[in-house]
């Protein structure tokens, strides 16, 4: 196949759903300007789905109806874009089809800002989370400074098993306004180690700032989000582990406290977004299309860093089954001792991520965010 | 007095305070560059305080000794920056200074992202604030699609009393990206309408986004964050009004629910400033220097829209006994009859005033804010 036999390109709704439910938008009806925007519109234009291939051994029948919609719209490459669910989804799409003898290259396309796909230096979507995160916390470190009261406030980033978002905090402490305390998911979180942690800073700073992951957990397993109140049915509360901590140190300690969580807004912050990131982002997907045309199928383009000082990236591809399920978190060495804090060497790793700037097209003040039609292709 | 004879600059550390307790930075010695460098950095470079000045017909200790520390040194323009508290100290430091014939000319600069002083058409800060607000709806707002299933997306936003930023999330809907539903604590906030307004639009369009007021109160003037679940000890918990109401949707309506709370993000977040706002902020500071140095005092600067279509704001004086402690809140007539949303006046009213970016200057792809010596003056 070349690149001249590609006669469409279709998006699919919400994933392997809208292959599963025959809903794909006609992608080459949409115009150049609009398409050129999702570089700096956030979300997924196309939308995302939750959904869990089983596997082929145990129940065939996504799989059989996946081959039949290829087959009836005459798919003959699949790009697959994600996390670590993705790519698993993709690893067993591209596997069946070889299974079957249906000729179709299958690539993996990275996305995730939770950075915790394996075998790639990192992650489209990480830049530019990390820039917010970072750029937040400065801020955030001069609000909490604006009383001669002390303070501890915690803030709550994203990451349930991997603390890659979580650990951007510190290039905010690299420019002298970030955390004074880091706690990622990679390590068991002790609640008196932390406590008297806080105590410490708060003697000796009267302000303390805490960035914790989201998916942090006691050594029983919990997640400290789940340890605090309860509701009067015994419900744990919304609300997750920043509001948990900062009421537990209020408590013990007797302090000023507030807690803060990015939610949703750390990983839809186009206005804020890392042109190194955009622009790998890209290359990703470029270069999956132009490996399938050249007949590569069964894998995902990753990243890899060209040693030597100067931050250079270069596309690789890894076997897709080496990428599914595997997740990459942040090694033991990059964490400090105490673990209350991450090292130099995550610095070095993430700042080149974050450099150059990127915002959505402005009119009136505000994003114009891609605008698509979303013409649906014909059932067949 | 002429500005010749202005010999020194001093920076009260922590607003009043700083002067009750002679602790003054000397402005003078700091690096015009950083100066400029707070045209775009958050929180305040002094510092702030909730500090209330009692009247001074019931207790003169306070001003007696600020009466002390201007006489001693030679303290003869005041400048106080802030919003309703602080131009409630600027009018009664003035009228003690009139009224024990020391020669001092007092003048209000506003700033306030709550937008809420009396007599001026806004404040400085709100511009911004309310930049930040519209963009996040965006963002949130396609954020909230990704998944085909339902969801009610509730997001809290600063205001006691008054609406402003709240409902600066219109702007976003005004592009077709932003809330269906908003609620300023102008008005009692019903539960059963509540309730029925996001099941109306859930059934209509099954996601739901709500921008509701920290300061949201019931009929019987409880804040609706205070209606919710408490903690074993009966402790309200910590953490508000859209997690709160996030809870009651999902128990009520059984949907999929999130609340989010900007949380001092909104108030420091200078990477998405208004240059209408900065500017102006700029303005109404350097109009209240020269006017006191042309002898004018007892007033605080504001700003008037000129009439006409294109947008143009002025200086103007206004007495500071009629600023002090009245609170501007958002006309009933903006707020549509329904009281879920706000009309297109206010969109008219609030759009020009977050026109034009502006970021603080980005090293190493994060900001670089001011960075003051703060030398302090040697006590007298």
């Amino acid at each position: 196949m070349k690149q001249e036999n590609i006669t469409a390109v279709y998006g699919a709704a919400h994933g392997i759903k809208g292959i599963l439910d025959e809903v794909f938008y006609d992608i080459g009806k949409e115009d150049a300007f609009e398409l050129e925007l999702l570089k700096t519109t956030p979300s997924s234009a196309l939308g995302s789905c939750r959904y869990k291939l089983k596997n082929a051994e145990d129940d065939e029948t996504d799989y059989k109806r996946l081959l039949e919609v290829f087959k009836k719209y005459d798919i003959r490459y699949f790009f697959y874009n994600g996390g670590n669910d993705s790519m698993d989804t993709c690893n067993k799409i591209s596997k069946y089809m070889q299974k079957s003898g249906y000729e179709c290259r299958v690539m993996g396309v990275p996305k995730t800002i939770d950075n915790d796909l394996f075998g790639t230096d990192h992650c489209p979507g990480y830049g530019s989370a990390a820039k917010y995160i970072a750029t937040s916390f400065m801020e955030v470190y001069h609000d909490a400074r604006v009383y001669d009261t002390g303070m501890v406030t915690v803030l709550e980033v994203m990451g349930r098993n991997a603390g890659w978002l979580t650990a951007a905090s510190a290039l905010a402490a690299a420019k002298g306004n970030g955390p004074d305390l880091i706690y990622l998911p990679e390590l068991v979180f002790d609640m008196d180690k932390f406590l008297a942690d806080v105590e410490r800073v708060y003697k000796e700073k009267k302000k303390v700032i805490v960035a914790v992951s989201e998916g942090a957990k006691l050594a029983d397993g919990r997640y400290v989000a789940d340890s605090g109140v309860r509701d009067s049915f015994g419900h744990a509360q919304l609300g997750g582990v920043a509001i948990t901590l900062a009421n537990i140190v209020k408590e013990k300690l007797g302090c000023k406290v507030r807690g803060i969580e990015f939610s949703l807004l750390q990983r839809c912050a186009a206005h804020c977004g890392s042109l190194t990131d955009v622009n790998e982002s890209y290359e990703a997907g470029r270069t999956a299309v132009q490996k399938a045309v050249e007949g590569v199928t069964d894998y995902m383009v990753g990243f890899e860093r060209a040693p030597g000082s100067e931050y250079k990236c270069n596309m690789k591809l890894l076997p897709l089954d080496s990428v599914a399920n595997t997740e990459k978190k942040v090694p033991r060495e990059w964490i400090n001792e105490e673990g209350n804090f991450v090292t130099q060497e995550f610095i070095d790793y993430a700042l080149p991520l974050i450099q150059g700037e990127t915002r959505p097209l402005l009119v009136d003040g505000l994003p114009r965010f891609a605008n698509l039609k979303k013409v649906l292709v014909e059932k067949r």
